[in-house]
């Protein structure tokens, strides 16, 4: 719980004053049902006074909680600045939802607020004609950049990066960089970092504004500043840019072009985001949905997201159903082979979603690499031969109990230890070869995986069977 | 050839520039067989001056890649401020390794170079006797500190927080804590934050380190803070620390006890590895592993962190063959049955991930929550009879096109549809009951849906077959 605070500060604008702010109100079902029968009151007052103690993530899950109406009498009732930061809070659906009932005098001043690379993604979002009402209003510098960063792909580091960056030259002396810096905070942005670059604008160094106050105000900024300055290209992919960021313990990182000069800056919280996004769509492609889906996402769009790998999968164990058909004799002769159908689907399928998640996870976070291929394989290998022999040992104890059948278990605990150890290979080799062709290994982990498994399996299963029958 | 360099790193040493360094050098195969071949020389120079151009990172990542000796003798060669960081940046195999070839002088020196949480981190993995040896020799203060900390869960706040934080009275001016900031600085530790707090120690501000020269030197501190500052106690999981740095876009939350005094922070770079951590824990759990598995991870340890969950579905594949048992009479009779049994599974199984992937995400970053369960059951519920009917339709044609038997393919597809609804709802059911009881609903996400939807699924198949045929 945070602190009741004994000096409140004057704030001019008690809602500006929350943006950086605390969570006085913890959002509840009671507060929740407060809040609806205060907008069914229309008692703005009220409203007003709630919303200057909630910070802007906060309103903006307020928002998700409220129904239609309720979500625009809420959102009309926040100053530009409040608005911008709760825009960019709220998920993509209610985003779209919302922006169209904001007037164009509105998306102006809101776009006003932001800063360069939210003020893309928001333009981005808008309705053509609108945003090129947008363009001719706001200043033509602004314009530029916006257009500027509009241009990289979304999931680059151009797409996340903001151009408010402070460069000061390396003949500069530390007071000339404390003046810059408290210019830049007079625009409302307080930079964490100070990028030094020579006559030509080439970054070489930087040095924390937190710790200008450590140096003599006379020295020279190149001889106070760390000339060891790790930046990424705009083109670097966002996960990479994660991966940077997380491996060197970085608080942000400058975005440069070709030629070296700064062009912009990622800070970590934008990468946070990066991280759980990753995070998020690498579950998603193991789980076989192809997209995000919140709560608020409509039945039709959600049920778009699963069925493709359902109707994949249903293709692939068509196939399956064709392997049991072909082999239509032998199951009539030895009814119970049927039996362990379920337990030779299920431990391929295991053993396979365990060797490729390792393998997809290992190739986002770095751990596998080198093209050590053949070791990691060999590795995959002796693992499912260990695994593979416990489980056949105990499907052979198992079907002898039942049917006191040695032949049978001999066939069955056989043709199980095949299907493991193919199930396993085929788990860890797919993803590194998409991974070699530049396909994201996640969407190998899954149904993909499993269903290929499945009829490999079956194969392999009623193969043996008919072999040691017929 | 057991190394043995001792030499005290003298402040121009040129690793020590490298620890907030550039990578000079990318490691690949070439530069790695160049290195093996150097270790293999004893090319001490040689080595020492490619260590100077390696940021701790990649040293870890090269330590990572050579083989037991060549890694004792590349660690050997660091100076104590170097290997500290390489220490904290190796996985936790590697580190168990090479922790018991250091000598207690050695590990002495490394402990004093590390911040308290990292020093707390590294004693607590020491054998005893050398944990007890480092606190008799360490300053009393710092064995205090880390004591202290080794009390805290390791996925607490209080087990990722640092102890080092520099508070401020609020009666004091901005100088002074200019000269505070300063003083901290010649320990070696520079902060990013100010905390304000008032007489009793009671947090009550702060101030990011970089904004000090945004203000009036003679102003109080009280009066340029900013008090809406977030704060969390020290038994606060570290997911829902994450959570609540990521909602708000915090750079660093300070740590309070029961009386809102500050004992810690926990800064982003920590909480991008908790992010990180706990996705990859979230998608093992979903891949059936019972711990963290890594390039370096022992086969026998490997085997144990799969075998669990294959033994588990195998136990609950023993009951889809039971159920496939008890209806022999049916399967005999339409052996055709047999040949859907794959796509019955393989579709339950599915959307059963599917769903229960969606509420165990949700759940882990806030997306579902307030206790909708009904809403969000019924949400699935409408999405498993459209996804279901689809299929249905489908499989009734497959089937009437392969046998021509409108009732069976009538049965097939209506079972079908039955086994979706219930996997699907299945799936988002156990996770939110897991959650009410406080138990990580990932580990519902993955086998134990699966085979609990295999089971159910053969069920519901077979019970329509021997209604409708018997």
């Amino acid at each position: 719980m945070p602190p009741k605070t004994d000096t409140p500060p004057a704030p001019s604008d008690p809602q500006q004053e929350s943006l950086r702010g605390v969570r006085t109100i913890e959002l509840d079902e009671e507060i929740l049902t407060d809040i609806r029968e205060l907008i069914h009151e229309d008692a703005r007052i009220s409203l007003l006074n709630i919303l200057a103690d909630l910070h802007a993530a906060d309103i903006a899950d307020l928002i998700e909680n409220l129904d239609g109406d309720a979500r625009r009498y809420v959102f009309g009732l926040l100053s530009p600045r409040v608005a911008s930061e709760v825009l960019t809070e709220l998920n993509e659906t209610l985003r779209a939802a919302l922006l169209p009932t904001i007037s164009i005098d509105g998306i102006i001043k809101i776009v006003g607020e932001l800063e360069s690379d939210d003020a893309a993604d928001l333009i981005a979002e808008l309705p053509e004609e609108i945003a090129a009402t947008v363009f001719r209003t706001i200043a033509a510098e602004d314009a530029a950049k916006v257009r500027q960063l509009m241009r990289y792909p979304e999931d680059t580091a151009g797409g996340i990066m903001a151009t408010e960056v402070l460069s000061v030259l390396k003949t500069d002396t530390v007071k000339t960089a404390i003046r810059k810096v408290r210019q830049f905070a007079k625009q409302g942005i307080k930079p964490d970092t100070l990028y030094v670059v020579d006559q030509g604008g080439v970054l070489i160094g930087f040095l924390p504004v937190s710790e200008l106050i450590l140096q003599g105000p006379g020295r020279k900024m190149g001889n106070v500043m760390n000339p060891h300055v790790i930046s990424v290209r705009a083109d670097l992919d966002q996960e990479e840019v994660a991966n940077l960021i997380q491996k060197y313990d970085l608080v942000s990182v400058p975005v440069v072009d070709d030629r070296n000069r700064v062009i912009g800056r990622i800070t970590i919280d934008d990468i946070v985001d990066v991280i759980k996004e990753e995070a998020t769509e690498d579950i998603e492609r193991m789980a076989g949905l192809v997209g995000s889906e919140e709560t608020s996402t409509p039945i039709f769009r959600t049920s778009g997201i699963r069925l493709p790998w359902l109707l994949l999968g249903f293709l692939g164990e068509m196939l399956s159903a064709a392997v049991l058909k072909s082999f239509q004799a032998s199951l009539e002769e030895i009814i119970a082979a049927a039996f362990f159908i379920p337990i030779i689907m299920a431990m391929g399928g295991n053993a396979g979603i365990q060797s490729s998640a390792i393998v997809v996870r290992g190739l986002a976070t770095g751990d596998v690499r080198f093209g050590q291929t053949g070791k990691r394989l060999g590795k995959e290998f002796r693992i499912a031969l260990l695994n593979g022999a416990i489980l056949s040992t105990l499907i052979f104890l198992v079907s002898y109990v039942w049917f006191h059948d040695i032949r049978f278990g001999l066939t069955v605990g056989f043709a199980l230890l095949v299907v493991v150890l193919n199930a396993t290979v085929v788990g860890a080799t797919v993803p590194l070869l998409l991974d070699k062709y530049k396909i994201d290994p996640a969407i190998a982990t899954g149904p993909f995986i499993t269903t290929t498994n499945d009829a490999l399996g079956l194969l392999i299963y009623f193969g043996f069977v008919t072999l040691l029958y017929t």
